[in-house]
């Protein structure tokens, strides 16, 4: 583990020093298990109490932050962001070394990129393009034709189907499925032979996955091919884990998805909006740039205007929630009772 | 990719041609970007203006469609099927040639059909049989004397666990689970030894999972073993990613289920079912044929009438929504607020 | 298949023998699908009438059933608890043969405990410790410097990330994914470069997954890895499929959670709480012990008394939700309106 003092990390970071610049820290840590050599942080004021009874050697906080810590300090304007980058400095990922592993099938016509890895037992298809230095991890999945650019990170078992196309520094967490084929089906009744009253057809994918330069995408997270034109994920754009995304979706560039959210079929999502956990978006909408959209949200019509939306039940102890959901269900009941109110009270 | 006339379209499709019967198309485009040797589609008249402007060389139209159009036509009664039979006629899936790759690890006693093809690094467990033209991607997983029909597909890195039958032309994506263990617990206070108030015993899986003919299994889903009996999948089901269906479920046959749905244990869907995506249906339910479930539903009681079927929370801007969000919790105080009214009312 | 007595079952399970003692039984079965050879069971009174026409030879019942049977009985406290004991004496899993399969790949520095059973291609990365007895399926993956107690089962196609710590008897189902890296983002404007507007910098997921003993995690569940500290689940925690646990949570022993929950990150849940599939727990939240959260529940702030809570919308056919939906998108003028009404009688 590299060891920095405090004056090294301004040079990469900026900000200013509070302190001894010639404070040495040897790793990161949070506040509360940090030890003497480690670097803490402090994003907000309201952990104060914490940062001040910090182990910590160093504390990245912020500029403004207007109060004395008994650590040496780099005081800077966005905390977060440097303190990440701090990671990255003190606590590398330990470099893998380029190379094919002997029990990986690569298909004697791919192309294959300099200093690239692959590990044990990953496949890639006849066709393939992988650049330079990418990383294929353990038992990963690169069907023909796939292209990816360079810089890449596929963690173990990840999937890239025949055809699709990854930009420059993607990285594919374990599970991940790009370019399955979308849910495409069509109601058969004419054909169905002997099968009484018809039966779902099969209509074939033959559109691919275009993931632009810098998407991550999360584990076990699902993105389909599309139908006839591609599937789209702009620049930028980050996908947390179990996210499913249909095919002919548009995410607009830097756009984040958290966890377990759902996007319909052809629904095109702008740039720069945030859409929470397990939200649910139908198919063939329309959200326009800088939505955020709360956790557990249900959008089912399109969003034309920047700001916040929510659609979510709130929690409540499960004996008043019966009483609730009871009256829920006789809630157009209740609207027609105030309006006899409001009439006879005209009347009198 | 093969070229074909209108005329030889027609061969194969029906329906009635409008313009040249000699107009040839050589793979299939949306409207927006066909070129003119692409053959392109129209379902219903709202895309008409799209229609007019596509440089698609021949289009496939609804045959009671009133309209001119600049391209060749084949009208028929069902477009969507069509397109989709068109799709796999001009843009047919690339044949993969039959054989066992040197990669995959076969056990000795496995049943493999005629011209079935097993892609690198696949598991085919001891006893299994792979009925004839199956396919079996690279890094698939077959448990010990799983049975596989004729035709199926499973793409990359699909699992089948131990005992569990698949019918013929079953087609699972990749990441796909099917037979895993049940969530089969019982609390156990008696013999949980040192362990205050109990823990949980694992009940064990001892039923299987049965796919009937034609079924689909989309990316990441999970379709667990049943407890005792097996969970049943009925022919000509579809299902897309990242569902979860749960022990000794059945799903009526032709019923399709959109992604993200999940499915609690012991429930019965009926046949002709249209499930939206991320409904949740719990368990020991009866849901009768033909219901429609809307996406993002949340089903918690027996479905005895066809229907569609729906519950969620509107959209709303998220001031709007926190101000509405309170009044759900005092709905059953508003109640008793207006039948105070109605009572005063009376007397007045 | 072993055969019993109701007299040796009951040495192992304890209980009261109805009828012979010296009833074989050789297999167990559902009520419905029992043949005279097999051992059934009966949970409630409720499903006297299917145990009476029941096959089976034998069953296991309440001890305070109060009601005749046909059949041999086994009567017993917690009988669910001891039939699935039956079920493990009586069918129990095929046991396989320790043994490293030929095209596992291990890494020479991995240290392998005695009796451990590592199938088909699965990879074990450099400085991994597999502990006594465990049994790595095929094509799972271990990554770099992961630890397993001993008696683990990890089934085909489980992958455990670098430097996560697994205890004694943890079951992992297929394509679960322990310690792929949290959803770490920091809003960086300031070093965007030419992107206008911004970008998400990656925060390093520093920290691992610890799970203690006894966790059985379903298929396709994800458990990230924490960012700084450790994401822990505790003793005896039951996970279905689907889950998304995020970077930095908390599970309290013996807690069970089932399919299709997602836990957002820094969340902690006490110990014996059980959450329902599809329940959505936003971040940084404290639930207490012995909470119960119904299915398809979202749950927005913090728990801080046992009980069971509840937040769905109830179920509707689609053309009353629609008056309804509007109803609630308008429930603060309708507050309003009772308020008008109730000042205005207040007046007369």
């Amino acid at each position: 583990m590299p060891v920095l003092t405090l004056a090294e990390l301004q040079a990469h970071l900026g900000g200013t020093i509070r302190g001894s610049a010639k404070t040495r820290v040897g790793g990161v840590a949070s506040l509360q298990h940090a030890e003497p050599h480690q670097l803490g942080f402090l994003l907000s004021p309201k952990y104060l109490a914490q940062a001040r009874s910090s182990l910590a050697g160093a504390l990245i906080v912020p500029d403004d932050l207007d109060a004395e810590l008994p650590q040496a300090c780099l005081a800077i304007a966005n905390p977060h962001a440097a303190f990440a980058r701090a990671v990255a400095l003190l606590q590398p990922e330990p470099a893998l070394e380029p190379g094919i592993h002997a029990s990986a099938v690569i298909a004697e016509d791919a192309r294959i990129g300099p200093d690239v890895r692959i590990g044990p037992g990953a496949v890639i298809g006849a066709g393939a393009h992988i650049g330079a230095r990418c990383h294929i991890g353990a038992l990963g999945v690169i069907g023909p034709d796939a292209r990816l650019g360079e810089d890449c990170v596929l963690h173990a078992r990840a999937v890239v189907m025949h055809g699709c196309i990854l930009g420059n520094r993607v990285i594919l967490h374990p599970g991940a499925v790009i370019g399955a084929d979308g849910f495409g089906l069509v109601w058969d009744k004419e054909n169905s032979g002997e099968i009484e009253g018809g039966r779902w057809l099969k209509v074939p994918q033959a559109g691919c996955v275009i993931l632009e330069d810098d998407v991550e995408v999360g584990a076990n997270t699902c993105i389909d091919r599309g139908a006839l034109d591609d599937t789209v994920i702009e620049t930028g754009v980050k996908l947390d884990n179990q996210i499913q995304i249909a095919h002919n979706c548009r995410i607009g560039r830097h756009t984040a998805i958290a966890a377990c959210a759902g996007i319909a079929g052809s629904t095109t999502i702008g740039a720069y909006c945030q859409i929470g956990g397990a939200a649910m978006i139908i198919g063939h909408l329309n959200i326009c740039d800088r939505v955020t959209v709360s956790a557990g949200t249900f959008v089912a019509k399109d969003i034309r205007e920047p700001g916040v939306y929510t659609s979510v039940q709130p929690l409540m102890k499960h004996e008043d929630w019966k009483h609730n959901a009871a009256h829920l269900r006789r809630l157009d009941a209740l609207v027609r009772r105030v309006k006899t109110l409001e009439e006879k009270l005209k009347e009198n």
